[in-house]
C-alpha cells in the first residue's frame, strides 16, 4: 500500500524560493495523484455510485484483484454472498470474508490459472436472473483468467502465439487470434454470467482504456471476427490444426447487453488527479494528453519547448501552470545503461530548459517502477545542466547509452515511490510558477 | 512575392461540414500567417515604431535583403541617404532608389561577397555620430556578409572550417571559431559603424532567434571568448598556423552600445499570426511551443494524442481551438522515399486520429518548400486513414521511407504555397471545432 510522504529530494535550503516551492508542490502532485488512483479507492469510487438490488456475488481478475476485492468488501461486508479473487503470486495479502482467493501464473498463464477460472465458471454458471456479479478487473487479467475451449490446451494457444508473433505478427492481430481460443475472453465470460447482470469496474494499464483490450474483454463486447482471425493467419502464413480451425471459426459475442462496464482508475484519472492537486496549489492545470504514446525523449524535447514559450510569455498559457501529458511513451534502446522511459524524458527535457527559473518537468509512472529500475521516473529543472557541467557530467552521452537512471541519481533528481499497487500508466508535468 | 489564396485542396463537396470549414479554415491561416510574415510587412512593421531623426542610411544583408530594402525605401523613401544591398545571386529585383545593389555566393562565400562587404566597411566607416544606419539583416547573410581579417583568406576560413567539421566539432563551435576570423562578424560590423547608431531589423530563421547567431551577429555582442574557440581548436587538434592564431586571439565585442535591434519577423510571429487568425476565425488558441525541436514524426503522433485529449474532453482546452507549435523538427533519414518534415509530421499524425470528427492537423514551413520536394507541408483530418486503407496504403510504410510526400499527394493531402519570399521557420496547427 502506497503511503509515501516524500517522493523526491528537495532542493538545500540555500536553493532559490521558487525551486523550494515548485519541489514541494511536485511531491504533492505525485503523491496525492497515487494516492488517488490506488485500486482500492477507485473501486470504493464506482461502487459508491451504483446502486445494487439484487443478489450479490464477486469476482476480481488481475495484479490488484486482493486490493480491488477488499475495497469491495469493505464497502458491502456481508451483502456480498460470494467472491472468487484470482491474483499472480505473492499478490494477495490475507483472508477477505469468505472469498475463494487464488493465485495464479502471470505473464504465463498455468494450470492455476485454468483451476482458478473453472471456479468463476462454476459461479457464473449458477447465477439467476435476480443476481448481479461484481466484476473487478486489473491488469495482467489476460494471464491469470483463462481457460481454452473444450479441445484446445494451454500448449496449443502458446504454439499459436508464439507462431504468430515470430513471423512478424504485431500484438493486435495476436490478441484477435489468441482470445478465440478461450472459454473465457472475448465477451465470453458476459455470456457464462447470462441472465444475470455484471456490474464491472476496470483498472486500466492500456492507452485508450479499450475495453476489449484490458484483460483481453472478458465481459466486453468483441470488436474482432473470425475473418479478422483467419487473415491474421493467412497473412503470416501459420499452420493450424483441424481441431483449433474449428475453435476458431466459433464467433464471438459482438454485444453485452448485461453488462456494466465503468473504468474506475486510468490514466485519464491519473490525469485529473494531478489537475485536481495542481489547481489546489495555485496552478492552472491543462491536460494537453492522455494517450501520450511517443519516444519519451522527444516528448521530452518537446515539453521543454513548451516550457520556453510559456516562460517568454509566446503562449496564451500563463504561469502559474501545470501542463500535463498522460500516457505511456516508448523508448528505442541505444546503449547498455539502466533508465526508463520517465526518466529518459525528464533526462531530455533538461537541455531545453537550461537557466530557466520558476519550471520543473517531472515524469513518473504510477506502478512506481520504470524501466529495469527501483525509482518511478525523474524530476529536472533550470539548474540541473549547470549541475552536470559543474560535475563533468555530459546528459547527452547518457541519453545515448539509455543510462537515464544514472546520471539523475548523481545529481538526486530521481522520483521514488517504491510499488504503489496501482498501474494505470505515466505521467509527465510541466510545472510553471 | 506570396500571393496564393489556395494552399490545399478542399474536401468534395459530399464531405461532412465540420471538414469543408476546417480545410476552408486552415487554409485562411496558412495563407495569412505567411501573408504576415513576409520580409516587406516585417520590415513596415519595425520602422514604423521607430523614431529616426538623423542621417539614415541602409545596409540589408541576406535572402531577403532586396525585399526588406524596397520595403525601407517604400517608407522612409529619400530620407535614405545612401543604401547597399547584399543578397544571392537571383535574389535582387530590380533597382531601389540611389541603393548599390550587389549579388554574392550562398552558402559558399565568394569574391562578390568580399567586394560589396568591403563598400559596407566603406559606408559605414564614413558614417558620423549624426548619422543612423538601418541594418537589415535575414537568413543566408552570413555567407553573403563577409570579410576576412586582413591576412586571412577565404580558402584560410574554408579549410579550417572543413576541419573543424571533420574533426566532429558541433556547429556552435564551428561558428565560434570561424567568425573571428571576419572583420565584419561577431559584433565587429557594429564597431565599424560607431560613433553612428546602427538600428538592426532582423528576420530570423533560427530557432531561439539569436542575434549572436543569426547570420553571424554583425551588429550583437559576441558571446563566445577567445578561450572558447582555442579550447574547441585543442579539442578538435586542428592545425593552425601562426598567422591564424595571431589572429583568433583578437578579441571580439561583448558588448554593442550603439546597436538598437528588433527581431521584426521569426517564428514567434509566425505563431503569433497564426493565434491571431485562428482567433478571428472563432478558435480559441493557444500557442504551445515557438522553439519546437524534436523529430518530426513524434511530434505528429503528440499532436495527435493532444487532439483526442482535448476531442474526449479530458483536456481544460475546449474546442473550437488552434494548438500552435512553431519551430524546426528534424527528420532522420532511414529510407530513400521524397518528403520534408512537415509532411512527415503530418503523416505521423494520421493514425492518431483516425475516425475523429472535427479534428485537422497541418504542418509547413514558411518559406514554401519542405525537404527536397515543391510542397510546403501536409494537412491530414479523421478521414485520411480511411482513404489509405480504401486504396491499400499503408501509411507506415511510407513514414519508414521517409516517403511522405508520395503519399500525402495521393491523397491530395498536401500544403503547395510555392515560394514565399519567407523564412521564419514552421509551424503545426491542431485544429478541433
Amino acid at each position: 500500500m502506497f503511503e509515501s510522504s516524500r517522493t523526491i529530494d528537495f532542493p538545500d535550503d540555500s536553493a532559490r524560493d521558487d525551486l523550494k516551492r515548485l519541489y514541494r508542490d511536485a511531491n504533492e502532485i505525485i503523491v496525492r495523484s497515487i494516492a488517488a488512483n490506488l485500486p482500492h479507492q477507485a473501486v470504493k469510487n464506482a461502487l459508491a455510485e451504483h446502486v445494487f438490488s439484487r443478489g450479490l456475488h464477486l469476482l476480481a481478475i488481475g495484479k490488484a484483484a486482493w486490493s480491488m476485492s477488499r475495497a469491495a468488501y469493505e464497502q458491502l461486508g456481508g451483502r456480498i454472498e460470494s467472491g472468487i479473487v484470482i491474483t499472480k503470486y505473492g499478490h494477495s495479502n490475507g483472508a477477505i470474508g469468505n472469498f475463494e482467493i487464488f493465485e495464479a501464473g502471470h505473464p504465463i498463464p498455468d494450470q492455476n490459472s485454468v483451476a482458478a477460472t473453472e471456479r468463476a465458471i462454476e459461479l457464473a454458471s449458477g447465477l439467476m436472473e435476480s443476481d448481479e456479479l461484481i466484476f473487478l478487473v486489473s491488469g495482467g487479467g489476460s494471464a491469470l483468467f483463462e481457460k481454452p475451449l473444450p479441445g484446445v490446451t494451454l500448449d496449443d494457444m502458446a504454439r499459436l502465439s508464439a507462431n504468430l508473433l515470430a513471423s512478424g505478427a504485431d500484438i493486435s492481430e495476436f490478441n484477435i487470434v489468441r482470445k478465440r481460443l478461450s472459454a473465457v475472453k472475448a465477451g465470453r465470460f458476459a455470456k457464462l454470467c447470462e441472465p444475470a447482470r455484471v456490474f464491472s469496474v476496470v483498472l486500466s494499464d492500456v492507452i485508450g482504456d479499450r475495453l476489449d483490450i484490458i484483460a483481453s474483454g472478458p465481459a466486453a463486447p468483441d470488436l474482432s471476427t473470425v475473418n479478422d482471425a483467419w487473415s491474421a493467419i493467412e497473412r503470416y502464413k501459420i499452420p493450424v490444426s483441424d481441431a483449433l480451425a474449428e475453435r476458431l471459426n466459433l464467433e464471438t459475442p459482438s454485444e453485452t447487453p448485461n453488462v456494466t462496464s465503468v473504468v474506475s482508475g486510468s490514466v485519464r484519472t491519473l490525469c485529473k488527479a494531478a489537475e485536481d492537486v495542481s489547481r489546489s496549489l495555485g496552478y492552472e492545470p491543462f491536460v494537453l494528453c492522455t494517450e501520450m504514446d511517443c519516444e519519451a525523449r522527444e516528448a521530452g524535447r518537446l515539453i521543454s519547448s513548451a516550457a520556453r514559450a510559456i516562460k517568454s510569455g509566446d503562449s496564451a498559457i500563463k504561469p502559474p501552470c501545470a501542463v500535463i501529458f498522460g500516457g505511456e511513451t516508448v523508448v528505442r534502446i541505444r546503449g547498455s545503461g539502466r533508465g526508463g522511459r520517465n526518466q529518459e524524458l525528464a533526462l531530455a527535457a533538461s537541455a531545453g530548459i537550461d537557466g530557466l527559473e520558476g519550471v520543473v518537468i517531472f515524469s513518473f509512472g504510477s506502478d512506481g517502477t520504470d524501466g529495469p529500475t527501483d525509482s518511478a521516473g525523474g524530476i529536472v529543472d533550470g539548474e540541473v545542466m549547470s549541475e552536470f557541467r559543474a560535475r563533468g557530467l555530459t546528459p547527452h552521452t547518457f541519453l545515448e547509452n539509455n543510462d537515464s537512471h544514472t546520471i539523475l541519481k548523481k545529481v538526486r533528481r530521481l522520483v521514488n515511490t517504491g510499488p504503489t499497487g496501482t498501474n494505470v500508466n505515466d505521467i509527465s508535468v510541466l510545472l510553471i510558477l
